[in-house]
């Protein structure tokens, strides 16, 4: 409890804090703000341990992580990089029973440290973390077949800034009512009644984090750190095929905790065995009373339903829309589109698949350009863009898995509709087994429904043809509101047409882009600033990152007792 | 939108903020301090309008309550005062959706009007419901069954702190973030990226609230001003036998939003036909997304396990502990404990009811006193208390329902355990027919856990023999953490034992007050100060009030767009 914090935390643990306070502080200004703001430099030059963080990527190869945590039954792995590599990694996979008595174990003297405790160690398990930013992007690229590049920015920085966003949150709600108040309340004549009031924060239970294929720190670190610091132990359930880089995360968890006096079990990794199922098995445990998750939407909607003695924050999948009415910078309009189709070969939450516009074509710099038209300028910005094949892997990085593979030949054949630009192999420069593809773009009609209605993950998009911007207006609203979305944009230079789109955007729930043509991408949500997903349709029930993201994670337990009357 | 509010909002909407900002900002800063504070005097005589309330009262007597709604496709009523007087008032019976279709249509116009705007139409509605408190506690009274005093106090300024308190929270998380933001990332020696971003705060939808039998206004008003400050129209369920209250408090708050140039449609009662369980309809409802209970167990889980669509705040059933170890004012703390039993009937979900202590006694005033003489002296200072039967009816109010007197009655038949205090009939001064009734007590053993582990709600308590005090605190953990509690206290002279009595409360999530011996009774929690429940044990899950308790009614909805670059 509060009042005893100090014979609980070491004093290790409350330097921190100390240490950290301007970074938290201006955090916490940030998450009011709403400006551009981010202690993680984003450029890999900011950081001098490049050669340092390969080699400590590539001497985790062929070995078992080094982790020990209770209740380790065995050890599995089997993780293959989309670019052509058997890592050989193996990790520890829990007996449930054991594991989570050691964390609940943990939990009292984490409950009572405090936030301030909680929250320094948070940002100094942040802090090893960036440090270490250059061999967690190895671990990114080769697990999520990002590019370097992107692996770098997205598997670093822009997550750490998304674990701080949470950090930030949490410490402003639990710190939102005082720890202590006195109560006095008049009596007429007699002495007012006088009482004094402790106020408690308490967390809920263990937490569960299943994290995914394509972003294991960027879309982990929220419900990690929110969890963490407002007083849950977690475990974090990586998905099979991308567990080295939260393996890594845990890993310096643990060591921050335990040198700050805590059992390092407030953070443990639970590996699975291939085909265990054990997401389903953690998620059920009577003590797991958080989850969060990111991945398809058959189990985030298993999760939601099933899982019912948690908290569950799920983000699924989305048909992102992008409505193109005008526009008075084409080649920008374009380019911009074509770089959003292709980084990460579109294997985004945030990608765009469905764009619409009228089948009489688009207003571009004054002059009416037919559908066709901008089908074919489309698709040659596309493949300019991707023509140099060093640079094209740069941007695509490789294709996930075979799922996203198989989804995609299946749109280049032509089975969903009109290929109007034809996906292509790239030779990776240095990884010849690495499946490198670049996007198909598939012409379909609005009538097309029963293709656009649903997502199809991975480098496919759309161009529909609708009867007017109004009825694309319209379909976006309708496709967000029944189908999900994370992203959605519009090009028009008609202010009426983006006002529209805005009213849209409201009634469906969904960020929109407005006539993104400069170095802002709709892929692109920035910590701090930009709220990624909603909570407000079906693609996800949260946000990353607002006040609702934190706000259940723990409950406020009062005690109360009469002050002496006042002499 | 909010950039478009000034042309939805009337100035007289606008002007409501002003009006009631000196309000508003003090409970933000009451919010926050967590000491005493309201603005609403709890005195009837600080009101003016007694007699006039109680005409107003009278005037609603066997006739159709003044309401007119969308979609009335009957007339319903059947409520009969626990006094014993008919009330003959018949309300309006929706058909749903023709009603819905109304709110839904009521709703774009109310979120676009912004926080400010909804802000203000709640504070006028509160300060008329204020202004109405006498009319609305004869109505509390003769519907709830209790006491005037009580009824006006808990109906009028205390349930209208708690709504106010909503109002409060939903005002502070819905403006923590801008309404816009400049977005400025630097981009080394090329000009940077600068983007303007704006925030809508969008309602979930419609919202339903199901109000309670014994009390509709203080557990109604929460989750009715949490969802229509947030911007969500609001269906009201009253209880078939409470339904007045909420009626006139409908009334008001249509007017309000009428006056304000809004669809009186934004709140609208929705009453039941007998055995119709128009509840279980209305939560199902694709178009409702917040759901707020008070009720029974059974039927608060039945909506946290069917009414997935929506977001459930339920406050269900407990058994609320007092653990009796030791205390320096013996006389004080048996009056405390008996007066707690007897307001209202013990008819609580704050009412103790299983109060713990070792068999071999306790130290009271330094002198041992024997369990069996702590039992009699409870028993004689309830029996004192209620000796005189005006002031007992004063006290106790009317038996809610049957339900609770043939409780009562296999309590008091000594089929539960041996009874150390009977139940007596007590003659109302003014209502012969009130089933007005004293509490029972009965003495039970640990070992009679299938008793004290279920509710017994109404005027039953249990004095039950523990083998120790450490014994007694473990069992007030384990009941509360198993069985849920909304209260829980402690006597002791011991600071260990209070601590180990904190600790077990913190262990278990409930509320603790530490030796009441004076005019603060373990039943009262004071809106800006004390968290009603806590949302950490079965009885309830979510407290009154906290950020989780308005945090995701509304969800964020952001734009972003260039701004041209800085000159």
């Amino acid at each position: 409890m509060s009042h005893v914090s100090s014979v609980n935390s070491s004093s290790a643990a409350s330097e921190l804090l100390a240490r950290h306070r301007e970074t938290l502080d201006r955090a916490l200004a940030a998450i009011r703000d709403r400006g551009y703001w981010t202690p993680y430099p984003e450029s890999p030059k900011a950081y001098g341990d490049a050669q340092q963080g390969k080699d400590a990527f590539a001497a985790y190869l062929g070995k078992p992580f080094p982790l020990e945590q209770p209740g380790t039954d065995s050890w599995v792995g089997g993780e293959r990089s989309p670019y052509g590599v058997s890592l050989g990694v193996t990790y520890p996979h829990p007996d449930v029973d054991v594991l989570f008595r050691a964390m609940q174990a943990a939990l009292p003297a984490w409950r009572d440290a405090g936030a301030d405790v909680r929250a320094g160690v948070c940002l100094e398990i942040l802090h090893r973390i960036n440090q270490r930013s250059h061999e967690i992007a190895w671990a990114v690229m080769h697990t999520s077949g990002q590019a370097f590049g992107m692996a770098f920015q997205a598997g670093g920085p822009h997550a750490q800034d998304r674990g701080l966003e949470a950090v930030a949150y949490a410490y402003a709600e639990m710190t939102r009512h005082p720890a202590a108040a006195t109560w006095e309340k008049p009596q007429g004549k007699k002495p007012p009644l006088r009482m004094i009031k402790r106020f408690h924060v308490v967390p809920r239970g263990l937490a569960l984090v299943i994290g995914c294929n394509t972003f294991p720190t960027w879309n982990g670190y929220p419900g990690l750190f929110a969890s963490l610091a407002t007083g849950n132990p977690v475990v974090v359930k990586p998905h099979p095929n991308a567990t080295l880089p939260l393996a890594i995360t845990v890993r310096i968890a643990r060591e921050v905790l335990a040198e700050a006096g805590f059992s390092p079990d407030l953070v443990a990794l639970a590996a699975e065995a291939p085909g265990e199922g054990l997401a389903k098995t953690l998620a059920l445990r009577p003590e797991v009373r958080i989850i969060d998750y990111t991945g398809s939407t058959a189990f985030g909607d298993w999760l939601e339903e099933h899982a019912r003695q948690a908290v569950v924050f799920t983000e699924k999948a989305g048909v992102n829309p992008v409505v193109v009415d005008s526009t008075d910078d084409y080649q920008g309009m374009l380019a911009n589109l074509a770089f959003s189709l292709s980084l990460y070969s579109g294997q985004m939450c945030t990608t765009p698949q469905n764009i619409l516009l009228p089948r009489d074509g688009i207003t571009a710099n004054g002059e009416r350009r037919s559908f066709d038209e901008v089908a074919r300028d489309l698709a040659a910005a596309v493949a300019g863009l991707l023509g140099d094949d060093a640079r094209a892997a740069a941007i695509l990085g490789a294709i996930v898995n075979d799922g996203v593979r198989e989804r995609l030949e299946r749109a280049a054949s032509g089975e969903l509709g009109e290929v109007v630009l034809a996906s292509r192999r790239i030779q990776h420069p240095e990884y010849p087994d690495a499946e490198v593809r670049t996007p198909v773009i598939v012409k379909l009609d609005v009538a097309d429904e029963d293709v656009y209605r649903g997502e199809h993950f991975g480098p496919i998009a759309f161009l529909i043809a609708t009867d007017s911007t109004e009825q694309a207006i319209g379909l976006f609203r309708d496709t967000v509101r029944d189908c999900g979305a994370i992203t959605a944009s519009v090009y028009s230079t008609d202010e009426k047409v983006l006002q529209a789109a805005e009213e849209a955007a409201v009634e469906a729930g969904v960020a929109l882009s407005c006539n993104l043509t400069q170095g802002v991408y709709v892929n692109q949500s920035t910590a701090f600033s930009d709220f990624h997903a909603t909570g407000a349709n079906p693609a996800a029930n949260a946000a990353l990152t607002d006040g609702a993201f934190v706000a259940s994670r723990f409950r406020v337990v009062q005690s109360r007792r009469h002050l002496p009357a006042e002499g």
